[in-house]
């Protein structure tokens, strides 16, 4: 069995679940909060002490684009990691900007306001004005960041911008992002996400 | 003729120059300073204003880490970027850790102390002392970052690893990270990068 150390809140842990839950893949979560984070044990496991960490047998991977790659190349290949090289490589931009902007962006200032993280807001909130219009200008023009399916940038780079609302930004200002992040969480299997805003889209769908 | 927009300093930019060399790819190498960067014309090109930006025809790429994701699909598929998928998730961690943790950690701090641009080093100084002692770690056991041979892990991690003293770091307290980046430079057709370290160990070598 899959196991997957994570947390209920960790935006980085959902793109593993989101992948899993759409693979069909059971595992088992184990519960790894700040106090496990810095334990001797957990160090041992992962160098970086970061979640999510996925371990399978004998097989550890850390970093939640790595584990995303790795399932797509396992489950997936030539579909969720792209099929021609081009399409390889606009996949990779997002895996970098899930790695980079969005994480030390919005995943950054939901760290500080949602979870009163100490940390240096004005730096993540800079990042966060950069990398939200070039996303959304990105979706004004398509339903999923490459090709016409999920990838795995979709999975990679969608739940920080669906959770901006906890980093104090208006979902509302960001159409094409907050549409697609609901067209992920229509989908099915897609794993419920406390902050995740599918409820309000199915409301305003039946409205 | 590809055309690579890049800067003869910018570690990101010799990620791709040291792909395109060992491929045997011919390039056009457009020298794309800060100034260029902020103009127009240039965003019209690359939305985020980034180098390298990699142009092919019609076919246009940006972020260092995506340019050699697509430089292996297409030269070099299951060798470059991974044969099993275990081997493409571990070279996702290490294209995440160069997106993320080396960017923003020891590329920063260089920006600061060659290039004098005003950011906060605490920060940088902080995630670079962080991921040295991991990736130090790593290589104490191991030639190359994924399997027995170069990778695009090693391509994207190496720059800003080799450019340690340019960010006041003395190279010789990382002695494993200070090997690889000698064994890159000894590979044919590696270009040379000013600050590379690559000439020291030819003189001690022949010493």
């Amino acid at each position: 069995m899959i196991q997957l150390y994570g947390s209920p809140l960790s935006g980085n842990t959902h793109k593993v679940r989101m992948a899993l839950a759409f693979l069909g893949l059971p595992w088992d979560e184990r519960l790894t909060d700040a106090a496990a984070r810095r334990s001797d044990s957990f160090a041992a496991l992962t160098p970086m002490r970061q979640i999510p960490l996925f371990v399978d047998g004998a097989f550890t991977l850390r970093d939640s684009q790595a584990i995303l790659a790795f399932l797509a190349a396992r489950h997936r290949p030539g579909d969720w990691d792209g099929a021609a090289p081009e399409e390889r490589g606009e996949i990779a931009v997002w895996l970098s900007h899930a790695a980079n902007e969005i994480a030390n962006g919005p995943a950054t200032l939901r760290l500080a306001r949602k979870f009163d993280v100490p940390i240096a807001e004005d730096h993540a909130a800079a990042i966060t004005a950069r990398i939200l219009p070039v996303v959304e200008a990105h979706l004004e023009r398509r339903d999923w960041l490459v090709g016409d399916r999920l990838t795995i940038a979709d999975l990679a780079a969608s739940p920080y911008l669906a959770l901006v609302e906890d980093a104090g930004i208006d979902a509302a200002a960001w159409p094409a992002i907050h549409a697609w992040t609901h067209r992920i969480a229509a989908l099915p299997d897609f794993p419920a996400m406390p902050g995740w805003p599918a409820e309000r889209v199915a409301i305003e769908g039946a409205a």
